[in-house]
């Protein structure tokens, strides 16, 4: 068996010891006979398991002891109308800043479910090729939006704006324990889990007790209000109990390299690798500015993205991204092509991307310059 | 290692062989390089997976053309809402028939989302121990509901109920493939799959293409609405994707027993196994009329659950059921306790609990009773 470095923006790779160990259980968890998969949740070895996910978020985020830790279904786009059903209940006004398709999509959703939209700030004058800045949020609004990380466009918020009383929501999918967060900042935070967490069929929502509404907006679903979840510590009816149990085992896998900072400071060297890489190459260029850069994800083109709308230099450019990506699979880098909306190429070095990888890719990536310069 | 009989009402039991495929696949599915847990979902291969899963529906449930097959999150409850949101949308009213605790919160969740919800047969009176039978529904209903088995009474239906050009939705998460089903009579089925078909977290849906509705009731979610899936193949979103590929497996399996009247054939001969001596003692009981009875899902009493409102029976009867559970699972029969609604015990026996299992169970009812007489 030889596994293959996975650059995927989600699902994506997970910790080669944690996968061993899943089957390693597979047909008997702990001595019980049974495998997770078959455990009813009701069990109190289950319990034990979602008990021990929900505790080892709240203290490798340092989740504040007046904020709820959920695990749903229906990943960031079912958050998107959460949010905006149970947020948005008072002016029913909120603000968002537009930093990319995921943005622009709960914008529009909360929009569809009758909310007044403002978009406050927006980077799509430059393709979301940048964070704007926006150093404070007032108004009368109920809720505040962003997408702190943008797995499309690789694009990082590197400061929280201050939104002081207005409840901040932040959609933390691909950045989730990829580092430190001040929790006690935001209002309501949420994380599909299949970036850097588990597998997909989970989502994370951590949110303060005081924005857990009994009176969602009318006609909101019982299954879309937190309130149900939270008074039913995420069990109202069956969870995705198999995927909460590889989340926990991904948290003890965090914790034993270093937590929330540990993963930072091994998050940033492999970033700076390419990066550094990136910036000093003549053949290949990073697409996002400086100061606004995702650790996690990584989207580059090379020279012959010109931009130029000449037919010839189009179906250059379609050749050799053609070609890296076919390439690199062939030498064990796997999920390298780029996003549509970005082109060329994007490495997702997440969490679970040892440096070795990141390594082997500017290996590759120099080769390649070399042979195609 | 020493696996147990599980008799969990869901999730439960899973094929040993299916578990055996998922340990030896955790972190190389078929020369990949990768777990199923790490692949993208918009490779081929895992378009593969999911494609798989789908014709093996089709297949097997022998589902017509114009209807499509839909993987979803959110399980039954999620359900609930999506099928008043996508179906109430002429009349606004519906009829439910309601056997039990899911049937009824569907129709409440129903009448939440503004539904006119008429309950048209009940079976509260007898405390959901039989399915009322309703020959035809008619009406200006835009759906008539029901659950076709009742997880928790341990009911079935052994008839289906005529709604003439009303589409008839039903529940079918707990006898999902354990028998054949005419699809064509139903305009929706669902089933969370984590009873008989997969690990907890994805839900079928086999709706006819005609309910598919661009105009869902005002203000439904984007990812409340079925056309947001049909179009998307179930990934309009990350579905969950390694469910879905434990679900494939599965679903293999069932095909290798001879699919849906194969394996419904070993299910009769388990129930009727269990049923016959239920039938026979004079020490316990089974809670379901006869004409009603389920063959996933059997709960039973002993002759100590008089109903007597005497507090020395009731404590002689709870003590007698927590020794059943007890020393059923020191002899590796597991999750026996019955739920609290009918009290005593409750065996299911999914499609993958081998008939071994249902005669170990019995084996140890005849010395427990003999002990306990």
């Amino acid at each position: 068996m030889s596994r293959v470095y996975n650059f995927s923006a989600g699902p994506s790779c997970l910790p080669e010891e944690v996968l061993k160990e899943c089957a390693a259980e597979m047909l008997d968890y702990n001595g019980s006979g049974q495998s997770v998969m078959e455990m009813s949740h009701r069990s109190s070895t289950y319990q034990a398991i979602i008990d021990h996910a929900e505790s080892q978020i709240r203290k490798l985020m340092k989740v504040p002891e007046n904020y709820k830790i959920l695990f749903l279904q229906g990943g960031g786009s079912t958050q998107f109308a959460m949010v905006a059903e149970n947020l948005g209940i008072h002016t029913g006004k909120a603000a968002y800043i537009q930093t990319g398709v995921w943005a622009k999509k709960a914008a529009a959703e909360a929009k569809h479910l009758g909310i007044k939209v403002d978009i406050i700030a927006s980077s799509e004058d430059k393709n979301y090729s940048y964070i704007p800045h926006v150093e404070k949020i007032e108004g009368d609004y109920d809720y505040a939006y962003i997408c702190f990380n943008n797995t499309i466009m690789g694009t990082h918020y590197e400061y929280i704006p201050d939104t002081g009383k207005i409840p901040l929501v932040a959609d933390i999918s691909s950045c989730v324990l990829s580092e430190e967060l001040d929790v006690s900042k935001f209002g309501l935070l949420f994380a599909g889990a299949q970036k850097n967490l588990a597998p997909a069929g989970v989502t994370l929502v951590i949110i303060r007790e005081d924005l857990i509404t009994e009176t969602p907006r009318e006609g909101t679903p019982t299954m879309l209000c937190y309130k149900t979840h939270a008074d039913n510590g995420s069990m109202y009816n069956t969870p995705p109990c198999y995927t909460i149990y590889v989340l926990g085992k991904v948290l003890d896998w965090i914790e034993k390299n270093g937590g929330a900072a540990g993963i930072h400071k091994l998050n940033v060297e492999k970033a700076n690798y390419l990066y550094d890489y990136l910036d000093s190459s003549d053949f290949y260029h990073a697409t996002a500015e400086k100061g606004s850069r995702s650790l996690m994800n990584v989207p580059f083109l090379t020279k012959y993205s010109t931009g130029s709308k000449d037919e010839a230099d189009i179906a250059k450019e379609k050749e050799i991204n053609a070609k890296f990506v076919k390439e690199a699979e062939a030498a064990g880098l796997v999920n390298l092509k780029g996003h549509r909306l970005v082109g060329g190429m994007r490495a997702s070095i997440y969490n679970a991307m040892p440096l070795a990888g990141v390594k082997a890719l500017v290996e590759f990536m120099k080769k390649f310059a070399e042979e195609n310069k």
